[in-house]
């Protein structure tokens, strides 16, 4: 009678908590998205339900389907996890599966995942922060449009590095208004894709070239000087990424 | 002959990845600092030499001193375990590490954490990100004094969550500054104290009253809109945090 926001970290076995693998072997349903990874999901018991709820994409409204569904097996089972990619509460929408469960009476739990924003970065030897060089990151998504109130090239020249999340598909764009805000377009840019699964790539680029690179989702942009320290202090590294 | 720079999570063992319990488990020694939780110290074999740098502080650049005793171990032991609170690149000086290693020719792996700025808000039931309330989130600390072009007041108006680390001490002068800055002094506050250990502990406020709440290091603030979330939606929940 307990619903687990767990999150699954970025991918790969290793990135998964102790406490999340720990309540998958108990489970007696796992509800997850399109995100998770294969790998972790081959942790989950065969006795255990599981609902791929990434399916429902396109779908009107598909988080309220998810939320009346959650809903109902937690009424139902005992031990309900709901599996998110990264972490449930960044860009996760773990909070609203969480006020919905819990105005409906039904026991919740947080256990908090690796997010993506952070580690994906730092599984391409790029420290999201760094002393003398970024002194904060910001985490937004490029799904929506940019709140103009955002002072991006501000950011930049205050050291803040930013990350974008869901941003491969509109990387042109992206870029376009960054400079167009007054960013640098000489910006140092990283996409990593699929981090910390043997199928792990990083592109380099500059801001002002991001639209001509050839990168897939799911994929995280880091946009800042931390990006060309992974560049040049860690070259040789490209070839020795995790595999 | 492999440094690895691991993350141990904001704290208890759940919080560990399975990958930093792997590498604790076979390690040769393990460097750590004050914020490592106990309950992941115990899980270091007895066989392994354990080496606490968290007793540098107030020397004059303990860091450099860190980076040397980092190089002269990865020099002798086959596994260093290099390992930190939260993650190593979110103001971990993970790069720095990494940088100084790299450049003496020994070779580094990283094994990112579930990080403090995410996961202590989740804890305390808070998305940093949540549809209609906050579209994004900047990590700051609030050991160095902000830096002016970051405008925090229009970004709190485009809901975007202010997560500011070691900042408990000087919570007065950061709440100031902010208001300064034109932040709404109304502006909800959540302060996390020793996130997802026994000792858990959440203490609700405004960004005015942020001076006179009774809070003690090591502690996340959260500053946005979220934070009333935690505190209006989820009241019921203040007795039955993770412990």
């Amino acid at each position: 009678m307990t619903v687990y926001l767990v999150g699954a970290g970025p991918g790969g076995i290793e990135a998964v908590t102790v406490g999340a693998l720990r309540l998958l072997q108990r489970a007696d349903v796992v509800v997850h998205d399109r995100l998770v990874d294969q790998a972790v999901l081959d942790c989950i018991p065969a006795c255990a339900e599981r609902i791929d709820v990434g399916k429902n994409k396109g779908v009107s409204d598909s988080q309220a389907l998810i939320n009346e569904l959650l809903v109902a097996l937690g009424r139902r089972y005992s031990c309900v996890v709901r599996l998110k990619g990264g972490d449930p509460f960044v860009f996760g929408r773990g909070g609203e599966e969480l006020i919905a469960l819990r105005s409906a009476g039904i026991a919740v739990e947080v256990m908090p995942g690796v997010a993506s924003a952070f580690a994906a970065p730092a599984a391409a030897f790029i420290p999201v922060t760094h002393r003398g060089v970024a002194r904060g990151v910001i985490v937004i998504t490029g799904h929506t449009d940019f709140d103009p109130r955002i002072d991006f090239a501000a950011l930049s020249q205050a050291g803040v590095t930013l990350v974008v999340l869901m941003g491969v598909a509109k990387r042109s764009e992206i870029a376009c208004y960054l400079i167009g805000q007054g960013m640098d377009a000489e910006t140092p840019v990283a996409i990593i894709e699929r981090a910390l699964t043997p199928a792990q790539r990083t592109v380099h680029a500059n801001l002002v070239d991001l639209g001509a690179v050839e990168v897939t989702s799911p994929a995280v942009m880091v946009i800042g000087e931390v990006a060309a320290l992974g560049r040049e202090q860690l070259r040789e590294f490209v070839g020795a990424e995790h595999g």
